[in-house]
């Protein structure tokens, strides 16, 4: 199946976001940029804007994006950041908020964030409590940004006692995904971000799960299968979101293979050099599937599946696959004990009867997960 | 008139306030604190809590309030905070913050704001964000906070920039207002807070404001009066944001008093030795009805009545009561111009056609206000 069947060659993608009393609009395609001062003049005529982004984002493409506001009459003050998670603290949070007041935004003007989740986290939290809250506009960088991170409104920063523990939840208002910048991704960070887009397809969209077994190195090389898996995924969290804006039921979904992966970043003290995000989602994902095939829940060939996929992109989804290891398997189900979505004892996975039959199975046997990954480490 | 013509002896204060697809109630009495335990209880049963209070609180009333929550099982930690504005900073926040997750409290536990207008602008804004969002009280100990902030929902810390820059809305799950509680605030504290109470009346409830002119020392001694100001208080109050929870509109009549106020806060430099807000707001509230009486609008008989209620009080009506003085006619209006409610040159106002009518007057000419405050200065 080619994307050509698919798609009339030139169809605009925009995947709409409905929310109870608000709607925004996801653009999707390699000209997000160019399209960004008349998409942002057509939501906020006449407001000020300021662009909230890290270093390295602002030399490869603020210059640009200035540029094509300027030309709709958009005035935008440039604040930058450091790049990397820590950024995301409540002292980057003052100084931003103070930033942003400097600028003179005001409750009618926008806040822009361009760059990958840390900027997306981070300049949407001070815009939902900036004057009590004005609007803001995504535009992502990284492939784990645009299908994940800036759809669904949440914003955040970590404390010293966890990640995104405070926050808010803020709609964008719109949401640009240029998926020609990240052309300038290096390989490692662009698959990593291809590890959420996976994870769609083993939630609840087989087909898309095959699609992306058929396609994956033509997301990798660009081109409009790129642009179509980001608009899946985008769709995919979009119709969660839409059910569950604040993750009171279905969008724990959302967390297929990521209480592993949680698990994996803090034992690895979140070193990107040793593990990134996206590389312990894949991870999470292959054990989810292992793990629900061990409770007799999950075929083991579609657990084969997703794990051989998971090889052939070139990501991790063995334990043995983390750099300097995990520790011991006692450590490891006391990292996800840590974890929020634990309530009293039992944890809360989201387990899957096969690819994209994921659900939530609340009160997992501790023990049966230190079995589990006893098991998995001796390979 | 008399309260008991009004209320039978034994009515228990309860004032709803009624949002879209939220409601909560103030439960208004001198045994709220008393009673807290089974209030809290019966909106969280089983719930942690968090107490967020200041040191001159705690000394005085923390340790009855932790009783009345144990007699519930409700396991309450203690977060103290030095009294005073300098509280409402993005240090203090932080800490509130870590504060708050060091105690474990989880989405489905409880923040209680046990203070006055700093303390629950500080904790409603900490439980706002923490882990985007946890449930929180209001135990108001202040009239202001019992009248005014703990009432609507917003929340915040201020900046370098100005006064509650940062924040959100976040409204309550349940407010008490202990009015014995307010038997320990200085005459001028309760009398500060009581330029607020006369505000709902000369906004749109004239009806009130004679009561206010007939029973304001009973009001001050204590008593089914004072119940019943804070009562009335609490309900005009509610009925406005329930039109209007965003500021969008209407909302914007509750700053009646506070253009002027505002400004002679900020030019006696926050300084409540010279200046407490109540006491801002008795002047801003007299101004505002001499300025609507200067454009033709309100009688002067209305603008008499208001500044002698006032003096009878025992509260400042004219800008020369401002110890240390306001500074110039000039610098008074620049002062007002850099107030957020000010919008492209123009100054809106609340202004007033009499008593209990006061309306949003957007685009008053600066020229005027600067003529008006010129004369009031040549008193």
């Amino acid at each position: 199946m080619s994307i050509a069947d698919l798609l009339p060659a030139e169809a605009p993608l925009v995947v709409p976001v409905a929310l109870e009393g608000r709607r925004y609009d996801i653009h999707i395609g390699r000209d997000g940029l160019g399209r960004a001062g008349a998409l942002i003049a057509g939501i906020a005529p006449g407001a000020r804007a300021a662009i909230v982004t890290d270093e390295t984002v602002a030399g490869l493409h603020a210059a640009r994006l200035e540029a094509g506001l300027a030309q709709y009459g958009i005035a935008a003050t440039r604040i930058t950041i450091p790049p990397g998670e820590a950024s995301k603290s409540y002292a980057r949070f003052a100084e931003v908020c103070d930033a942003l007041l400097a600028a003179k935004i005001e409750r009618s003007d926008l806040v822009i964030a361009f760059g990958g989740g840390v900027v997306g986290d981070l300049a949407g939290f001070a815009a939902s409590v900036l004057r009590r809250g004005v609007r803001f506009v995504q535009l992502p960088t990284s492939l784990l940004a645009q299908v994940d991170s800036s759809v669904g409104g949440k914003t955040g920063i970590n404390s010293s006692h966890g990640k995104n523990l405070i926050g808010a939840f803020h709609q964008p208002s719109l949401v640009i995904a240029d998926t020609a910048l990240l052309d300038t991704l290096s390989e490692r960070e662009f698959k990593a971000g291809y590890a959420e887009v996976v994870k769609y397809g083993l939630i609840d969209d087989p087909a898309f799960f095959d699609w992306c077994e058929a396609n994956w190195h033509r997301v990798i090389a660009g081109g409009p299968e790129r642009d179509h898996a980001v608009a899946v995924s985008c769709r995919a969290k979009a119709a969660i979101v839409a059910r569950d804006e604040r993750e009171e039921g279905d969008r724990a979904l959302l967390n297929l293979g990521h209480t592993f992966a949680h698990a994996l970043e803090r034992l690895t003290g979140y070193d990107s050099a040793r593990l990134v995000h996206g590389e312990a989602v894949a991870i999470g994902l292959a054990l989810a599937f292992r793990f629900s095939q061990r409770l007799g829940l999950c075929p083991g060939q579609d657990a084969l599946r997703v794990a051989r996929h998971l090889d052939h992109v070139g990501l991790p989804s063995r334990l043995q696959q983390v750099p300097g290891g995990t520790g011991s398997a006692q450590e490891i189900v006391a990292a996800m004990a840590q974890d929020k979505k634990v309530k009293r004892g039992a944890l809360t996975f989201i387990l899957a009867r096969g690819i994209g039959q994921s659900f939530i199975a609340p009160g997992v046997a501790a023990d049966d997960v230190l079995a589990f990954v006893t098991d998995e480490l001796k390979g």
